[in-house]
């Protein structure tokens, strides 16, 4: 490329870019990917709880910390562990004692993205998702209080607290873990994905069957659901999974309208968080699309079509999140 | 530093190097120096499984790689934690369904450099000891022919054993799992540490009360189990820890000798792999010493004697290894 760029000279680039914009018209999908948005960077971060560099170290540090489990060995990224696509790849997430859950692990990439988080929606933000699991009996079992002490124990975090929340007189607190975890995961996104590159102008970055797969995806009606940057509406859709017995935000709101209600869940990086489904009962995301045809839109797609999208789904794996292991104290 | 040297010049740099010899020589810790021996940066390599790039790699997937045990959520990495020293930082391993096990979780940090593993030397080499945490039913309670099943599940692990075992017919199997963990475990060493840089002649590398911790760690005796590079003699020694009933090497050879007997462990990293002893009961590395100085060598010792040992270990922690996360298929 960079050769052919010295050979052609600087007027015939010039002309080669100006001929991008018929081209990007010309393959015949404009008006598909006019439906879509491009991953931003960066989700949208709370006026109340602002994005500094403290808190992104301390939520780190807080997320990897086993410690802020009864057991001791148990973390937020035992689920969401990042070598499993920040999920567990399990069907149902497993927890103090060995505990199976009734629900699968989702992955927190992106999840700042979301309106609404865990399958239920029985949290808004981030933040008021993120003391839950550390003290769900069957995740980490933890007492807050104790966890707290733990964390008080540790010179290191007693420094990271006061530097992460310097107007605070007491800043080791459930707030605070909550807003550091928060930080934290807001940057754990997957941009530039071939997917989003296409959408940005690079006609090259997805496949000829891949843009078919998105043709399949706008007319068949998934984009209804998965929508957005995130592909998820952030909404509960009523989804009666073979063999799952989990009313989803019916056990939270007690309202009939919402019984076997789900979230919808964010088809990036779907290719590599399976299983799937709120009880992770299949593993192949030929058959996810497949069940989906027949549940959520009412019909049995083609072989073809679900081979097209399925090679779509692949082009919404993005880059995964440069993140080490932190030295916990 | 840059400027200085721009400043005096080419051959003032040359008086300053010469003057160097006599220095070292000066600073009147010569003899204990002549006692240690830095750390490599890599352990001896065994003869029939030598370090290849392949099996490194397939290695460390496979030490972060949960679904080799039968819950699904349980690696090496859980207890043998990155983030932790490359242990755990609780008293005893807690493993599947959260059962806790007898001993404390030794850090594999140079673990290639010793001559016996486990507590109890019940495997010699790394190679011995890799399964046993997988099929153990405290640990990761997995059927090793399971493990083997789920992993040719996955196409990567299928090129990836065959990569790194291309003369074998059936690459997928135990031995191989067993050489590639211990391959990659091989990899984790922690050099120059601040004692490692200063007996290679950085005399300003450790503190004045290092040294004089050195000197009593010498004096005292401690170093006739702790030596070698990594301050460990690989042997078995009888220690009776308040409060524990292990009997040690005891449980392996049956020999009355051997009741209570257990490993040296290294001193290598120690201010970062606490908790200490057998049972991990004792959490100070300062009532550590202490306890070491009454039960192996028969005194008590000074309280500033102590503090000089536990600012002489706070010097044995070396740069740890940059490992990244693995991506898992």
């Amino acid at each position: 490329m960079k050769g052919w760029i010295q050979a052609v000279g600087k007027s015939a680039m010039l002309a080669a870019a100006v001929a991008v914009v018929p081209a990007m018209a010309g393959d015949g999908y404009g008006e598909y990917r006019d439906r879509f948005e491009p991953l931003p960077a960066l989700p949208p971060i709370p006026a109340d709880n602002s994005m500094t560099k403290e808190k992104i170290q301390l939520g780190k540090k807080l997320f990897f910390e086993p410690r802020i489990s009864s057991s001791g060995v148990i973390s937020c990224a035992t689920c969401h562990n990042p070598a499993l696509g920040w999920a567990d790849r399990i069907p149902r997430a497993t927890g103090h004692d060995g505990q199976v859950g009734e629900r699968n692990t989702p992955t927190v990439l992106n999840s700042g993205f979301f309106e609404a988080q865990f399958w239920d929606g029985r949290a808004d933000t981030l933040e008021e998702q993120a003391l839950g699991p550390i003290e769900a009996d069957i995740e980490m079992a933890m007492d807050l209080d104790e966890a707290i002490e733990r964390l008080e124990s540790f010179e290191l975090y007693r420094e990271m607290f006061s530097a992460a929340f310097s107007d605070d007189d007491d800043p080791i607190n459930k707030d605070n873990v909550a807003d550091s975890l928060a930080t934290f995961q807001r940057t754990l996104n997957t941009p530039n994905s071939p997917f989003d590159r296409y959408l940005r102008g690079d006609l090259q970055a997805m496949t000829e069957q891949q843009k078919r797969g998105m043709e399949a995806f706008v007319d068949t009606g998934c984009i209804a659901c998965h929508s957005g940057p995130a592909l998820t509406d952030s909404n509960f859709h009523r989804f009666e999974l073979p063999g799952s017995t989990d009313e989803g935000r019916f056990v939270v709101t007690g309202e009939e309208s919402d019984r076997y209600r789900f979230k919808t869940p964010t088809l990036r990086n779907v290719a590599v968080t399976y299983p799937y489904f709120n009880n992770g009962s299949v593993e192949e995301l030929s058959k996810a699309i497949e069940l989906m045809g027949e549940q959520m839109l009412g019909q049995e797609l083609e072989e073809e079509t679900v081979e097209d999208m399925e090679a779509f789904m692949h082009a919404l794996t993005g880059e995964m999140p440069d993140v080490t292991f932190p030295a916990l104290p």
